[in-house]
């Protein structure tokens, strides 16, 4: 690293101008850069990122680093393995077989083999060739709101992203199940809605003479804006589909490995068990692993004509990682402290929109929560605007934190696991500040 | 991991039996071991792996570690960095543009942005999207005995291995070049047929109302068997291709970084310029990270409808150890010590073959060789039993070799960079002797 460049001060704006450009020189334009300002972080801890000026931000964004920042257990077993052996999956090593097991245990019954990639697409990817290899269907059903990743394949079913790349005839979308406002407000009759746009585009599929494969979603429907989606809803939508010939696959890449308190996986807290589950950011801590866990009936169709290889998927350094993670959680006991903390930090929030009126419903599980933010509390207009200033502001008060939903009105909460009650408070006031901020803006217009 | 199962010897055929067990129970079925009777590595260093049991092994095939197996450089830098921060792409960070600079400058002049991703799979995936974006076109071309990954869209260029996925009509096949036998021996003639098959597949396309978007290649033919191709048969493929319209990406992850001796890079060797280049698996000598190489207008064509994020490529650590591989290939001065030790090895196998009429063929370049057996020296009938005897029965003397090629008949030579002359010595020794026991055993029948 040249001196110049690691002594820069972020709030020297010639500085800051200087790596935009030399970013946009040698990465090109595909790149999104989060906030007006970016942030040029250079270390990280726990919950807790510093920029090259010295400055701290809580982190409420990333879940990758699911047990915190560079947390020393899962660090020193990168290490030590690294130092010790990396290699692949076609010589037996006991890491992977021991990581299949402690993963593998925290499914339901049937759901017992795991296979391994490096990222939530390769995974993805992975379950829709074993779903098309067990049906010989190719039908995919999704939300119209949805990501699941960025390969050809999966950017199409990823409909939440403009693109060129016209969608192909086998894939139908089913509406976002919004609970807060369109068509499924009304919520006695919602989970029936739901279903008829199953049923309605299985219809679609076989006008097109196709059958499906997989219906595939978030099980908690991060990308869609976190909705409460009824009970039965996702049992009811994974019936018709099943009855239909198709699987249902749940991409845990998001609501998995606990962070939504009350359930280990997503799927869980939707009380429907999936024939695929995929997962992936969080599994290694920031080391690249994701996997998928099915049934030995799934593997063997796909077996009959294919095998498969993915060079560092599974490799031992990458299950030292993840069994690192899979400790912390237990040791910590972090899924049952997400639960508290976000129930905690569930009751500020209801606290807060008491006083602001920007608040229009908050929503989601454990460390996973959604702030819908509306421009009038009747009309449930979407504030989108208002939620990209509050983004932006709350960057400048030292937190970082997103937005999600179709709208994108919507605050994204989905800190490391480590988040702390007085993490919360942190939160709880700088979100206050800036949300009076955006509203006192609003107001003088 | 239990005690039990770390003492292991794999000399051992009940403790080996449950390992196998317990793994296609966990891991089920479509996954290969390498070897009948599969190796239990448990750490290695430079070039050699060591088993459960202490026996150490000669490794002839892994590319992956490439400045040798847990190079304390390259693991330091991972260690360093993963104490420090790792996060994603869309915050600042020196080390990717840093190692973007150092990437790029190893191309040729408008070869000048880099993308990262994590796996080959998903540096092609992006290559493939870019492609299209570019072109408006969807046809891709590939040899009939390629691999280029394991992505629904890229296991449907992957044409070297059956599957029951039925390719697409935009995807259409020439021939394996292979110089050694079948329609090209005629080396004279080989460019110019070559170039026809070409024309011939982008009629196909035009028949099917396709242009094409991409012609795409492995620049050494890895898994085509490491063919002598004539002088110039590249750029009379590519010429044909552009000027139908179609881009030219080479696909690097096997030849890429210096493995060739003669130059940085396999699309350099054979004289031609890629539109995109891809590259993998020794980029982080086992750390995942991949990347594709391109120029600003590819990238701006994309980028007018679509962006590209991936959670793990580029991230810090991912750099640091991209980086360190680079230091370390500089600082020894791998590409030509693979070139010289290339040299040294082929002439040994030269003289091996003067012996062993199993030896139909030495091809390749540097640290990247191929070993065509045959049963018969006049028709060149490939010697594929026999190679998989060779292959094994190496494996038993402390040689972990591979094999390749549309007849798997071609023993694989594909060490870590680090490979020394003494290295090779042994290769020839070990190699004379199982060679000299297959033909024996040929002898008897």
């Amino acid at each position: 690293m040249k001196p110049a460049m690691s002594n820069m001060k972020q709030t020297d704006p010639d500085r800051l101008q200087t790596l935009l450009q030399r970013r946009q020189r040698l990465m090109g334009n595909a790149y999104r850069l989060f906030y007006e300002q970016p942030v040029h972080i250079v270390s990280g801890k726990g919950v807790w990122l510093y920029d090259s000026d010295g400055t701290k931000y809580l982190d409420v964004y990333n879940n990758v680093p699911h047990v915190g920042h560079c947390h020393p257990q899962v660090v020193e077993a990168i290490c030590k393995q690294a130092h010790t052996l990396n290699t692949h999956t076609r010589y037996l090593h006991e890491l992977v077989l021991e990581y299949a097991e402690r993963l593998t245990n925290r499914f339901p019954d049937g759901l017992d083999i795991a296979m391994f990639a490096c990222t939530g697409t390769e995974a993805n990817e992975l379950a829709l060739r074993l779903a098309r290899a067990k049906t010989g269907a190719s039908g995919m059903i999704v939300t119209d709101n949805a990501y699941h990743g960025n390969s050809w394949a999966i950017a199409q079913i990823t409909t939440t992203y403009e693109t060129s790349e016209k969608r192909a005839e086998n894939i139908v979308t089913v509406p976002t199940p919004d609970s807060f406002r369109g068509l499924y407000a009304d919520e006695d009759q919602a989970a029936d809605k739901y279903a008829a746009h199953l049923q309605t585009a299985i219809e679609t599929l076989a006008q097109r003479g196709l059958r499906p494969a997989a219906f595939i979603v978030d099980t908690i429907f991060s990308n869609e804006g976190l909705p409460k989606v009824p009970e039965g809803y996702l049992a009811k939508a994974v019936a018709i589909v099943r009855k239909a010939g198709g699987l249902f696959i749940a991409d845990e890449v998001q609501p998995g490995f606990g962070r939504l308190g009350t359930d280990f996986w997503g799927f869980a807290s939707q009380g429907v068990k999936p024939d695929i589950a995929t997962m992936g950011k969080p599994m290694g801590n920031g080391y690249p692993i994701s996997a998928v866990v099915t049934s030995a009936p799934v593997i063997d169709a796909f077996h009959k004509h294919s095998h498969y290889f993915n060079t560092f998927g599974g490799s031992p350094v990458a299950c030292a990682a993840a069994l690192a993670v899979l400790d912390v959680i237990e040791q910590q006991d972090l899924q049952a402290k997400a639960l508290e903390t976000g129930n905690y930090l569930t009751e500020g929030l209801k606290d807060l929109a008491t006083n602001n009126t920007l608040i229009g419903d908050i929503r989601g599980s454990g460390l996973f929560i959604g702030i819908d933010l509306v421009r009038d509390q009747t009309s449930r207009e979407p504030a989108t605007a208002e939620t990209g200033k509050a983004v932006n502001r709350l960057r400048q008060l030292g937190v970082l934190i997103g937005s999600t939903g179709q709208y994108d009105n919507i605050l994204k909460i989905r800190p490391p696991m480590v988040f702390s009650k007085s993490n919360a408070e942190l939160l709880l006031e700088k979100l206050g500040t800036a949300l009076n901020e955006t509203r006192s803006a609003n107001d003088r217009l």
